[in-house]
């Protein structure tokens, strides 16, 4: 490897860049996960982390990736052979849509171009053919990590409402939690998907269910098996401040601190600086003369922005060359965007002159790979950045 | 909260105390897990890792508690329905059955007292009869963290053999990876469960499966529903050094931290020296006039001593006093144990003067508990200790 | 170097086993040290360190070790060619009076044995023969860390108060602060000299100088040249919470966690623990047939205590069996006592149950090394750490 | 204070921003000073600290700021009443002849416009006059922290030989080590002044003294008083591993960091990187319609650059527009230059995109100051960094 100087630029969409308080209160020792301190510790943690969802309910923890999260969602609600409804968003949606096939649902997935998200009129029509309710959910991805498009999940709880069809509805907030806007109750949401790495600005290794009271009622007669992921065993241990199995102790000393962070900053600032971070990131883009891969303003995610190099350019050479070059990391383009998009993460711990590096590295990455770029791009950020 | 002077003595049988070495690799900038740094750390980390299994074959690597590493060997190789074999050797033995149970499978449980391993003597029995080789698997604990009680794993081996009976044999490592003899390989182990909190001296958050080529066979054709903990999704991507969701990539860092130590100070030495520590954990025991819970020295456990008070004494008094006057927490009695017997932990990263201390603070705390002790106990265990 | 599991056991009079908090917060990000930020944490730090000196007045703080801290004392407050008075209470004195001496001053120096504390009826004896007052000022060590014997720093005082010279009181509380009771302004003493890897539980690195009014007001008018060492132009910087240079911002955030430390345990908790715990090893030793190389009870050491091996046994093999089985240090026997004695530190963070671990260990390293010791000695330490 | 998110981009020219793998080396627990794993690490230091300042001889190395190793290199080579020659460069060369001053040396002033380096052919004036050879010794700054100069040490080296005037020549490199060639040895320097937070990237806490043959000989006659920084003491015990005091462990441990680091990326390419980064910080400045201070462009700072701000503007009003709106940390316009100048340090652990990071901030930062800079600075820098 070379050596490189300075702090490398995380700027996939996750994992996001660590900070040092962080990483300083997950290196605190290990303690008894059945002790006194253990049990205050959950309880607060169980507490600060409802605002975050947007929830006053019960949020379940589990030691795992995002994706134990997914099907944890799936398991708990389901049983075998269940009918869900599913919108092809983007990658993420489309591996959340094997998973549910693989444990043995039926999806009906409803077919995209990856840069909208979940068409709420396209659900009102599926729900009104559904008249004998045989959807027993809806499965949203809120910010496709693949594209830096957001679903209006407002706007699909409405068409649920509107149709008074029960099904549950699913939300992934991977990449939007912490990040972008979003409320658990009041929009009605039955499980929110969430983990460690993203938004909330932690390491990999924790996943997230909040969980509605129609949810925990629909866990009580699901029957897709489950043992590890199963919340009612979690959320007795819970009550006293334990967890039926050792949870990741040291991941948890790291939320108890980015709970902390998210409130010192409030969380209002949190999603409006994201919001600033991502028009001034679009601003650039198109000051490049390049197109911003969303195609909805409504839609625009302020977690990330995917960029589509146009033509017949390697977005993936592009990224190599400002590895290389600039030691920054920028997500590749997944599943059918291989090639043709990169992916600029400006989410989690970050500020003004962190993203002003950012776009500077991918300007001179573009340019490096021979693709013309208004060089004025930068500049238009900074404007944005600078406010008047 | 007392304020407490000194470092506090994490004496359960797990998670154990974790060395400064990892707590500070864990502590490292989280990187991209999609990029070259991320991959070159894999490929020498599922290197590095197989020794300690006693492996050359694969080890998956979870984001997941052990409770999630026992569902994995459960949902790879098995089908709903299918009969196993499991050997009540304490608590861990009987929730490990009721999690095969809850995953709709068929569980024979070979009744124990909770103070012997499992029997190959009954298991012979059982083989012989189960002409239609109907069990699908053997289900054992290695090490019961809840009895200090091991399980002779080659007798075990021995008489699968001997009934030519090709039931998988499935191994619970949990409390024993890393601090007793263990080898996957030698003694034709299907599946070896491990996590990360014990003997490999990392937070809680890892969960293993170090898998034989039987049980990939058996994978291929199993059908209890997986997704998550699905084996093959996972070796094909670490074959390039990935991972196909986001792994818990600091956990990782401390792997390959404790992996370094354990190769540093040889695994043969890390055996003898938990050998030492639990001879005379076991020597002053007996010297207080107390017994040890585990009745056959050929199953001694070198990671913990369960020990019983005896009379009417209340083991978890013992436990509370240590607790507010040394600062040290010790296991509490689990199940059908529960005030009988407080368990030491001696395993991880531990040494003689480490150990002299936790005994003199169970020495001191069986004093103030009122239970009479004769306090030659330590002094037979310092024997121990300084050998001659 | 041979691997070690566990902790290392610290146990030389310092630098004292440093605690986790101490070291997560020297690795806080440096910051500006002319920023905002910078002026309140120093505001805070020169708030929060008076109490542990028992003063109100300034405490002066260096990037220097202990040695440069016993500089400034002089330099700040004497001019070339002033005769001070200093006792040879051990070795630590004895280098002070050397670094008096090269520094251009005339010491008069009180003999001693090493087995007791400076002499309070000598020093009435010398102030009362100074009729000039030409004795310009005393040096005292509080507590010899070569001897783990103090001198009664009050009836110090009374012999100047009662001979009524205005001789300056310059007392080395270098392994005292923190650590056993000490009161710079009640006491009336000019110039405390400490240091931060003692009681501080600090790494090695700060100096300080807690300085009285008259102590200033001899500042104004001393003449040994000095630059980086005066007082003056940091205490008006100080004013601002600034520093006339580059201070040792890291070590200042671990100053502020031990202080905070000190305040959660509460000063008088921190003495009476460090008093149990002398008193403890005092009774093991006795125990071991040995002999506390202090001579008068009045003068026993709370942070250390130096053992006589006695007869023609070697203190440094001992030394050396003790860090090659048990991976534990102890301290040296200095100057005249090397070789016959050796120093066990339990001072700064510490608990009963390391300092049983310390014990068991230096009871084995006797026994390994051939001395004849009553085993008794550790059980007797426990009665007293255990209470009643 | 407000909630900044992200890392603080800390700008002035030292403290620089200290790597993770820095503070977590000083994050590892204090030893033995006195040990056999301590002298391996002294040893070990002193010889991999030598290339840093171009030499083979001998490094002394303090716990102490910068300024101790000012006061040092004059204590240890200088006696009461000598005369040394020293230049006006800026402010640390004014702050460095008072101490001199204040220690009882006189001091001859070349007259600067703390826009250029010290000059050699006024040097070569002086010391042709000099007959008597009465002086001791020159004090030259390398590289003025305060104004963004470097003086060209090989040509007072080449006046002072040409002359063949037997003065010492102390060089202070306090903001050039490690980030600007610098030869101690080829240059025939006789003291070479150091410390720990600049590029060497370490936390403040350290001083260094590179020194000759001569200035040894020069020690053995040198009368000013000294003690705590008397070199011999220290080379002595240096030769066994140890200090004659207890040294500033954990930053050793840190400094061992900083020179792996530092053998890593190479010192060629270390010197190359901020040649370039100050390259684009000029063009920057240009770019903007600004004025570098420094009037020589073989003078030209590769540590950090002051930049004018022309007019009735003030300087520190930009610095603190730029400190609340962008959590970035500039260098303050020092003595003469108040409020006339901010700094901007480029040194250290320091990259591309974290240059054009700070750049935009500054841009931005004179934008909201109301300061008219065309935009295009930016630009130009980014040129000088993507290069061809």
């Amino acid at each position: 490897m070379t050596a490189h100087s300075g702090r490398h630029f995380l700027q996939i969409p996750g994992p996001t860049n660590v900070p040092d308080r962080i990483l300083r209160a997950i290196a605190q020792p290990t303690i008894d996960h059945r002790g006194p301190e253990f049990a205050e510790l959950t309880k607060d943690l169980l507490r600060r982390v409802q605002p975050v969802f947007g929830t006053d309910g019960p949020v379940v923890i589990y030691p795992s990736s995002g994706t134990g999260a997914w099907e944890a969602a799936l398991v708990n609600t389901l049983s075998p052979g269940d009918r869900v409804l599913a919108f092809e968003t983007g990658h993420f949606a489309t591996l959340w849509r094997e998973m549910a096939e693989r444990l043995g649902l039926e999806v009906e997935f409803v077919a995209g171009d990856w840069r909208h998200g979940a068409d709420p009129v396209a659900l009102a029509e599926r729900l009104a053919a559904d008249t004998a309710h045989r959807i027993a959910a809806i499965m949203v991805v809120h910010n496709e990590t693949s594209t830096g498009v957001t679903s209006r999940i407002p706007e699909i709880r409405a068409a649920l409402d509107e149709a008074e069809h029960p099904a549950l509805l699913l939300v992934d907030t991977i990449s939007s939690l912490g990040s972008i806007d979003y409320r658990h109750r009041e929009w009605g949401v039955d499980v929110t998907v969430g983990c460690s790495q993203k938004g909330l600005m932690l390491p990999p290794g924790l996943g997230f269910n909040a969980v509605s009271e129609k949810a925990l009622a629909a866990a009580r007669t699901a029957r897709l098996p489950r043992s590890y992921l199963d919340w009612t065993p979690i959320l007795d241990a819970n009550a006293h401040g334990f967890y039926p199995y050792t949870p990741a102790t040291n991941l948890l000393y790291g939320l108890r601190e980015a709970c902390l962070m998210l409130e010192e900053e409030g969380l209002a600032s949190v999603f409006a600086r994201h919001d600033r971070h991502a028009a001034a990131t679009r601003a650039a883009v198109r000051g490049w003369g390049l197109e911003v891969l969303c195609a909805d303003p409504r839609e625009y995610s302020s977690s990330l922005t995917a960029v589509l190099v146009g033509g017949a350019h390697d977005a993936d050479k592009v990224r190599r060359i400002i590895l290389d070059r600039f030691d920054m990391s920028l997500g590749t383009g997944l599943g059918r965007l291989a090639g043709r998009v990169f992916r600029i993460g400006h989410l989690g711990d970050f500020n003004d002159l962190s993203l002003a590096g950012t776009l500077a590295g991918v300007q001179m990455g573009l340019e490096l790979a021979g693709i013309a770029v208004d060089p004025g791009g930068l500049q238009d950020a900074l404007e944005v950045l600078r406010g008047e």
